[in-house]
C-alpha cells in the first residue's frame, strides 16, 4: 500500500491556507485576485509532484500524470465560500497531490466555482463534463456583486482561453475527499465516512398572491393575507414531511419573503423557497407529490392561490460499489470500526463527474459539524488519516 | 345650520391636487417641495378666507380665526404616502377650509408628517402637544432615503423657525374628517362613518435564535430552524387569536424576515414583527395575554428560544360622546338612515390631540376601500355630503 507523507500533505494544506486568510478560515471567492493566487499556487505544486499542470478558459486547473494508465481522478475545488473554511474544497485538492506524490497514477483537478459564487454554481465540474454552455457563461452573474461572468473571467486573466473536457476512457474513477460539513460522524465518535451518494436537492418557489392593504381598515373577514396562507402551508409542511419522508431526508424553508413586508400592511404577496433533499429518487418522489398536495389543498382552503414551480430536480449521483468496497477495506484497516458509511447531504463537484465515471468520496468529520463559516475545522490526526485511506483505497480500486 | 359651498370645497381638493399630482393620484412626502408648495397654498386660501396664517419648526400650519370663541380646531394633515391618494388628509384640512368659509368659529390645521415619512410620525400632532421633544427631532431621520429631519427641515426653510403649542382653553374640540381606507361603509352601501375611537396598535418583534447551519448535512433531529419555530407560532396564533379577539379586531404579520435567508441555509434567525389593533383596552390586554402565553407555549416546546419585545403599547382614543352625537343627528338630517358608527382601525392625528382636548372623526367611504395608492377615490357627492355633515355637526355641538 501507499504510505502519503503526512507531515507534507498538512504543510500544504497550511500553505494554501495563507492565500486570501481571514481570521482562521479564508476568503477566496472564485475568481478573486485570492482565488487565482491559490490556483497558481496549486499549479507549481503540481509541476514540482511532475504532474503537467494547466488552467483553462473557466478557471479548471488540471496536473495530467504523464506515466501510464490506468489513471485515477482525484480532486475537488479550490475556492471558498466568502469568509469560510480553510478545508472545504482545499482538502479534496491537496489530498490529491498528497496521492500523486505517493506514486499514485492521479490527475489531480481543482473544478471552479463549485461554490456557487456565480449563477449556476459547479461552472468547472460542468464544464469539463460537456454541460456548461458559452450562452450561459454569457448570462451568469456574481451572486456577491453582480459582476457578469465574463467580465469576471477577464479580470482573471482567462477570457479567450479554450475550455478542457475530459478525456474518455482515460480514468478509472474519480475519488473526491471533502469534510463532512455535518455532525454525524463527530456525534457517533466515528473518523472516516465512506460516501454512498450524493443526495438530489429539489427545490421550489411557492408564491402566494393575495391582496396588499391597509393592516388596521380591513377586517380579518375581508382580508386576503398572503403572508397567512404561506405559514399555513409551511405548518402543513411540518405536519406532514415526517411522514412521507425517509430517516436521512431533510427538508428547508430557507428564505420566506413577505411582499411589502411592512408592520402595517397586509402582505399582497408571500414567496417561500423550499427544498428537500435525499439519495433515494422514490423518496423524492414521494416528497414532491406530498408538497404538491398540500398546495393543492392550500388552493381549496385559502383565499391567496398559491402557484408552485420546481426550481431545480437533481437526479442523486450514487457512488460506485467497487469503489466504495475499495475503500470500506482501506477505512476497516487504517481505522478499525471508526468509519460508516453515509450519505452526503451536500453537493459536490462528484455528482457531475459521476456522469462520465464511476465516483466515490470520503469523508472526515467536521468538528461541530461547522462548515461555509471561519470557524470551520478537522483534526489534523483526522485529515491525515482521511488521506491515507483514500490514497490505499485508490491503490485497491486500482488493483482490483 | 350652516351651508358649505360644496362646489367650492370640491374646487379646493382639485386645485390641492395639482401640487405633487402623480396619475390620478398624488407624490407630496414630508418637506418635499411639493409638500412645502401645498403649505404655502393652503395659508393663501386660510388669508384668503380671513384666517391668520402661519407655520410652524416642524411644518405645521395653522390657521387662526380671528372672531371671538368658543372656537373648535378643524383639519388633519397635508402631506401624502409616496405615490399616493389624492383624499387621505387633504380632505380634513380642505373640509376645515370650507367650515370656515361657511362662517363658524373654526381654526383650521395641518399637521406635519402624520404620514411618517420621518422616524417617529404624527411629528405635527405630536409637536402642537408638548410630546415631541428636540432630541427626538436630533434623532429622526427619512424611512424613504435616511435624510436626517433637522437637514429636511432647513432645506425646507423651517429651521429655527418656533414650535407652536396648543392654546389651553380655546378650543372646545377638534373634529377631524378623513376617508375611511377600508371597505365597511362601502360594501354595507352606507355614505357616512361616525367614529367612536381611533384602535390602538399594538406592536411587538419576536425574535427567534436557532443556530445557522447547511441544510443538506443537518439531520432534521439536529437542527435548530428558527424560521421553523417562527411558522409554528405564527400557525399557533392565528389558531387562537379568532377564540381572544373581538368582532372588529385585526391582527397581522407584516414582516417575516429569515436569517441569512438563503434556500440552502437553515435560518439561525427569525425575526417576526407582529401588531393588533382594537379600541377596547380590556381587548388589548386579553390579546397581549394571548400572544405572551403563546410564545411562552413555543419556548417549552422548541429548541429555538423566542423573545418578545413590545415596540409600541398606545391607549385607543376614545371620541367624545357629545361630538358624535352632533353628528350622528347631523348625518341622519342629511343622509337618513345611510350612516353608522364605526371604529377606526387606522391613526390619525385626532388620537393624539385627543390628549389635550374632545375629538370626533368622520368618514366618508373609500371606493373599494383604496387608499395609500394612487387610485383612492371617493364620489364627489359623497364628499360633499360628509363636509355638510361635519359643519351640521361642528354647528350642534357648539350650540349645545
Amino acid at each position: 500500500m501507499p504510505r502519503i507523507d503526512a507531515e507534507r500533505f498538512l504543510r500544504d494544506l497550511n500553505d494554501l491556507r495563507q492565500i486570501g486568510a481571514y481570521k482562521t478560515g479564508v476568503h477566496r471567492p472564485t475568481y478573486s485576485p485570492q482565488d487565482m493566487e491559490s490556483r497558481r499556487w496549486l499549479m507549481e505544486r503540481m509541476a514540482e509532484i511532475g504532474l503537467e499542470p494547466s488552467i483553462d478558459g473557466i478557471g479548471n486547473v488540471y496536473g495530467r500524470h504523464k506515466g501510464p494508465g490506468p489513471h485515477l481522478l482525484v480532486g475537488s475545488h479550490i475556492e471558498s465560500q466568502n469568509y469560510a473554511g480553510w478545508l472545504d474544497g482545499a482538502l479534496g485538492v491537496v489530498a490529491g497531490l498528497a496521492l500523486a506524490r505517493a506514486g499514485l497514477p492521479v490527475d489531480v483537478c481543482a473544478f471552479a466555482d463549485e461554490e456557487g459564487h456565480f449563477e449556476g454554481g459547479f461552472l468547472g465540474s460542468r464544464s469539463i463534463i460537456g454541460e456548461l454552455s458559452e450562452e450561459e457563461i454569457d448570462r451568469s452573474r456574481s451572486r456577491n456583486d453582480g459582476t457578469p461572468l465574463r467580465e469576471a473571467l477577464a479580470a482573471a486573466g482567462l477570457a479567450g482561453k479554450p475550455r478542457m473536457t475530459l478525456e474518455p476512457g482515460r480514468h478509472k474513477g474519480f475519488f473526491e475527499m471533502h469534510i463532512e460539513q455535518g455532525r454525524v460522524l463527530e456525534s457517533s465518535g466515528l473518523r472516516i465516512g465512506v460516501v454512498t451518494g450524493i443526495v438530489a436537492i429539489w427545490q421550489y418557489r411557492i408564491v402566494f398572491e393575495g391582496q396588499q392593504n391597509h393592516a388596521g381598515t380591513t377586517t380579518m373577514a375581508e382580508r386576503r393575507d398572503a403572508g397567512l396562507s404561506a405559514i399555513r402551508l409551511l405548518a402543513r409542511i411540518d405536519e406532514e414531511f415526517p411522514r412521507v419522508a425517509a430517516e436521512r431526508s431533510v427538508w428547508t424553508a430557507g428564505r420566506i419573503t413577505l411582499d411589502p413586508g411592512a408592520p402595517s400592511i397586509i402582505p399582497g404577496r408571500a414567496e417561500v423557497l423550499f427544498q428537500f433533499r435525499d439519495v433515494s429518487p422514490e423518496v423524492l418522489e414521494r416528497m414532491d407529490a406530498a408538497l404538491r398536495a398540500l398546495v393543492r389543498e392550500s388552493n381549496r382552503r385559502e383565499k391567496c392561490p398559491a402557484t408552485i414551480e420546481q426550481m431545480s430536480r437533481a437526479t442523486p449521483a450514487l457512488c460506485d460499489p467497487a469503489m466504495m468496497a475499495a475503500l470500506d477495506a482501506a477505512a476497516e484497516e487504517e481505522a478499525p470500526g471508526a468509519w460508516s458509511r453515509m450519505p452526503s447531504g451536500a453537493g459536490h463537484d462528484a455528482q457531475y463527474i459521476a456522469k462520465r465515471m464511476p465516483v466515490a468520496m470520503l469523508f472526515p468529520p467536521s468538528i461541530g459539524g461547522i462548515s461555509h463559516h471561519w470557524t470551520e475545522d478537522t483534526k489534523p490526526e483526522d485529515l491525515a488519516l482521511a488521506c491515507q485511506v483514500l490514497a490505499n483505497g485508490a491503490a485497491r480500486f486500482l488493483a482490483a
